[in-house]
């Protein structure tokens, strides 16, 4: 096992890291007020690892009130689901110091952590990542959300947990598919601010993918420790963490414009990622043979590095308006000088935006 | 105009009291991030006073980018209007600099600030109260909420506004009982913490309830200055803060039990309060006299000192047990050793609460 720290003062949490930590109850309840928790999975997780988890937090003195299953999917991260998760926290009759458990990917984190955030004003909250993208990404760093019809997360809060538990064994029931998504997130650290760790990339992705046990847990490791030094340094995204959103603000284009059901995550982040980078290097800022190791990594991984073929580029243009990036009726874009240096800009003109969508569409 | 400051390190704000502030809109813009803002109100208020408080911002340079009416009323205070808000930042394009200004009583206030509080993660927030609760209570200390069916201010948030406007002119038309009501709430500070006070209002009740320009307004100060001294030095209900809470319990429990329609708040206060003077009373601590002169001072003011007649004991415990204060299934009550001396227990045997809501049914 590893252990990081997000260093955010009295909210700082551990993020440990390793195999076999979904039998470490300890790690959970030490740092529980109360030994009282509510589970929150979905129908695909829960059968999995529900049981094992119970067993170990129950070896540890923590009992569960009850266990709330949702429906896997980003779909069902919304307003309805996140009032069935409340309806279940009062029927249990959980407290202010009963602790909600997130069990399963980025849509449980989130959405059981918007749940925590806003129980009774807020109550202990737990991430129990399953997926590669929520060991990642998702379940670091405090950002709880569900979506709106006309935007993804638009409805969310700051909340940081109280630990980070990330068993990389769970990592071998996830399908191949949503390991790609993840290891779109991965790339998105080197691309941004580790050069170092994108040329490993390029030599590990092949034992990542064939989930090699060390090479996942490094790539877990070294991703969580940029995360964690982007977070300690820009709680509210009030600066540098809105480089973490390379991309996204295309890939939320394409998951609102695809009703948040064919697309994964991550697979809207490396196609939106490839648009930032060709937007980059059309402006003149990102070398051409860095467009192509990002875009050809990528393609290497079985991400896709375009867009769905029927969103057109207006629809893409419509949906980034509101997307909460925009200020003042600005996008503000994430773009590349090179990998490993990202920086934000809203003087992007339309016409490079629309080549870049057009360009991988 | 008086001036208070809620001292939260970079969160505090300022709290301005006093006649005709609705007109003072740079109160407002010089708190602002971006001079955009959308206005939350409701059917009753926004007709009052929307025009004066729209032409004062546009005076300050601040465009509403719309207004939201929602219905007057506890009972409105849900997940769904909750979402209409929602529907309407979304509409409008609000995006992270826009401001939310509540305009209202003390349920536009949770329920605006609330939605200020989760959309797109949290965006500046204005408390603008137009009634004695509000203006003496809700809108000091960030306590955002909506209810749910199974118990109040279920789903909320600890949020803090940039600044809080309290127009006492707009008192002038508020009806006489909910005048009364928030009366219930300024008696409470005397109850709880200031025993100076409490004689004061026993010689000023008159006065007030009269809607004399300058009792009114002292009576705002006094209990705007009693609470920001408690939310600064406890602004999560860690230890003193929870002392606000006297009677809350019981009022609870009449408010979720008669459907939040029947009771204002501060009468369900009211009551609640008689009720934790009777415990306190019956387990020995508050001498019959300090009781007998609470009882007194709200019964002067036309508010109840009896719950309703039919809503049974055993309906009052069930709804306390899932209120938010219950820890470890145990209730914690504030009790009173004497007028302005208020403590927190949860070692309050059951038959006393028993007889103390019989005593005032």
């Amino acid at each position: 096992m590893k252990t990081l720290t997000v260093d955010l003062g009295d909210r700082s949490y551990p993020i440990h890291i390793g195999p076999g930590l979904l039998a470490a109850g300890e790690r959970i309840a030490e740092v529980l007020p109360a030994p009282r928790a509510v589970l929150v999975t979905n129908e695909t997780v829960g059968p999995l690892y529900r049981a094992s988890l119970q067993e170990a937090l129950a070896g540890a003195g923590v009992s569960l009130l009850t266990t709330v299953e949702v429906p896997d999917g980003e779909a069902y991260k919304t307003l309805a689901t996140l009032e069935s998760v409340y309806d279940a926290l009062l029927a249990a009759r959980a407290d202010r110091q009963t602790a909600v458990i997130a069990l399963g990917g980025g849509v449980i984190g989130d959405l059981a952590g918007f749940a925590a955030a806003t129980y009774q004003r807020g109550v202990p909250f737990v991430q129990v990542p399953t997926t590669l993208l929520a060991q990642v990404d998702a379940s670091v760093g405090g950002k709880t959300a569900v979506n709106h019809p006309r935007g993804k997360n638009m409805i969310g809060a700051f909340y940081q947990p109280r630990v980070v538990v990330a068993d990389t064994d769970t990592l071998d029931t996830l399908p191949d598919r949503e390991l790609r998504a993840g290891f779109a997130e991965v790339v998105k650290y080197g691309v941004i601010r580790d050069a170092a760790f994108f040329e490993e990339l390029e030599q590990q992705a092949g034992a990542i993918l064939g989930r090699d046990p060390t090479a996942l847990a490094e790539a877990v490791y070294r991703s969580c420790r940029n995360k964690a030094e982007v977070v300690a340094a820009d709680e509210r995204e009030a600066g540098q963490r809105a480089l973490l959103n390379l991309g996204h603000t295309f890939a939320h284009a394409i998951e609102t414009g695809t009703g948040y059901s064919a697309w994964l995550h991550g697979e809207a982040v490396s196609a939106g990622m490839v648009m930032a980078a060709e937007a980059s290097h059309r402006i003149g800022l990102l070398p051409g043979e860095a467009l192509t190791r990002i875009r050809t990594l990528l393609d290497r991984a079985g991400l896709p590095v375009a867009g769905p073929a029927d969103l057109p580029v207006e629809r893409y243009l419509e949906l980034m308006g509101v997307d909460k990036k925009a200020e003042g009726g600005r996008v503000r874009y994430v773009l590349l000088e090179d990998i490993g240096r990202a920086f934000v800009s809203a003087e992007v003109p339309e016409e490079v935006i629309r080549a870049a969508i057009a360009a991988c569409s």
